[in-house]
C-alpha cells in the first residue's frame, strides 16, 4: 500500500475508535511508524486528511448500498441487507466522529450532508418506489416526504444529546428506527415477507 | 377582556399570520386601536409578549391533549383525534413562526424544546405504554426510543428548510409522519382498529 492511502486507512482506525479531535497528527504517525514530517508531504493538515477519510468512506458506502441493491431478492430484502450491513459499521463507529465532524469540520459535514440528501435519498426513493410497484408497501405513500424522514432518522441516531451513548446501544437505535420505518410502509403482504426474513434470521 | 389578555391575544393573532419577526409593537398597538405606551406598560418589550404567547400557547395545547386522553375510546382513537386537532392548528399556523422562535428567541425556544421533552414526550409514552397494554401496539416495541423519534418528527416537520411552505402542505407532512408511525407500531388487531376509524372520518 502506497504511505498516502496507510496514512488515510490509520487516520480512519483512529478515528472511528477515539472520534476526530481527540486523534492527534502525532499520533498517527506514531502509530504508523513514521515522522510527522511525512504525512506533512502528503497533506496539507489535519483537516485534509478528515476530509479525504470521509469522502472516500462515503464512496464506500454508496459501493455497498449499490452492492445491496443488486444481490436483494425485492426492495424488504433490501432493507434487511442494509440492517446486517450497519451492524458492523455502527459497532465500530465511535459516535463522537458525527458530533466532531458536525461540530469542527463543517465542510466535510456538509459535503457528507449533500451526499445524503442527493445519493443516500435517491436510493431510499428507489427502495420505496419499487416497494409500492411489487406491492409490498402501500401505494399512498408519500414517498417524498418519507423517504427525507428517513434520511432524518440517521442523523437523529446519531444526536448524543437524546441518545448517550452510555444509555442508548447506537445499533439499537438504528435498528428500530429502520423496523418502525419499514413496518410504516409495508402492506400486509409486505408484513408476510419482511417477517419471513425477520425470522429465518434469527434462526 | 383585560387590556393585558387583549394585547396577548391579538399578538398571537399577528404573529401566527405573519410569523414574530415581521410584527412590530407599532403593529400591535394599531391592530388593538391603542397607544404603543399602553403596550410597554403591560410588557418590558416584544420579547416579553412572545414568551407569554407561547407559554399560554403551550399549556393551552396540553389542556387539549389531556381532554383527547380522557374522551379518546382507546390510544389509536387519541392519536385519530390528535390528527384532527392538528388539522386546525397547523393550517393557521405560518411556519415562519417556528423558524423565527429557534433563531430570535432561543430562551422562548429553550422553554419549548424543554415542554416537548418533558410534557409532550410523557404523553407520547403513555400512548405507547397503553397501547401495548390493549394489544394494540407490538409489544416489542422500543418505547423509550420511539417516543424520541416522535418528537424529533414534530420540529422536522416544520423545517423549512427540508420541506418549504410553497412546496410541500405543512399539514400533510405532520399527518404523514403521524399515520406512518402509528402504522409503524400496530398489531393486526390495531391495524383493523386504526382504518375502521379512518373510514368512518371518510364517509
Amino acid at each position: 500500500m502506497e504511505v498516502r492511502e496507510r496514512i488515510l486507512k490509520t487516520a480512519e482506525e483512529l478515528f472511528m475508535k477515539f472520534g476526530i479531535r481527540s486523534v492527534t497528527m502525532d499520533e498517527i504517525a506514531s502509530e504508523l511508524g513514521i515522522s510527522k514530517k511525512t504525512i506533512y508531504m502528503h497533506f496539507e493538515d489535519k483537516d485534509a486528511i478528515v476530509h479525504e477519510v470521509a469522502t472516500f468512506r462515503m464512496s464506500c458506502e454508496q459501493d455497498i448500498s449499490e452492492q445491496i441493491w443488486k444481490e436483494a431478492e425485492n426492495p424488504i430484502h433490501e432493507v434487511v441487507k442494509e440492517i446486517e450491513m450497519l451492524k458492523t459499521h455502527v459497532a465500530a463507529l465511535n459516535p463522537v466522529v458525527i458530533y466532531d465532524l458536525k461540530k469542527y469540520y463543517p465542510k466535510t459535514w456538509a459535503v457528507f450532508q449533500q451526499h445524503k440528501q442527493t445519493i443516500f435519498l435517491d436510493i431510499t426513493r428507489r427502495n420505496l418506489q419499487e416497494g409500492v410497484k411489487q406491492g409490498l408497501y402501500r401505494p399512498e405513500i408519500n414517498i417524498e416526504v418519507l423517504s427525507r424522514l428517513r434520511m432524518e432518522e440517521i442523523d437523529f441516531a446519531f444526536d448524543q444529546s437524546v441518545f448517550p451513548n452510555n444509555v442508548f446501544n447506537q445499533f439499537e437505535i438504528h435498528q428500530t428506527f429502520i423496523d418502525h420505518f419499514l413496518r410504516g410502509v409495508l402492506t400486509p403482504k409486505g408484513l408476510t415477507v419482511y417477517e419471513q426474513y425477520i425470522n429465518t434470521d434469527n434462526n
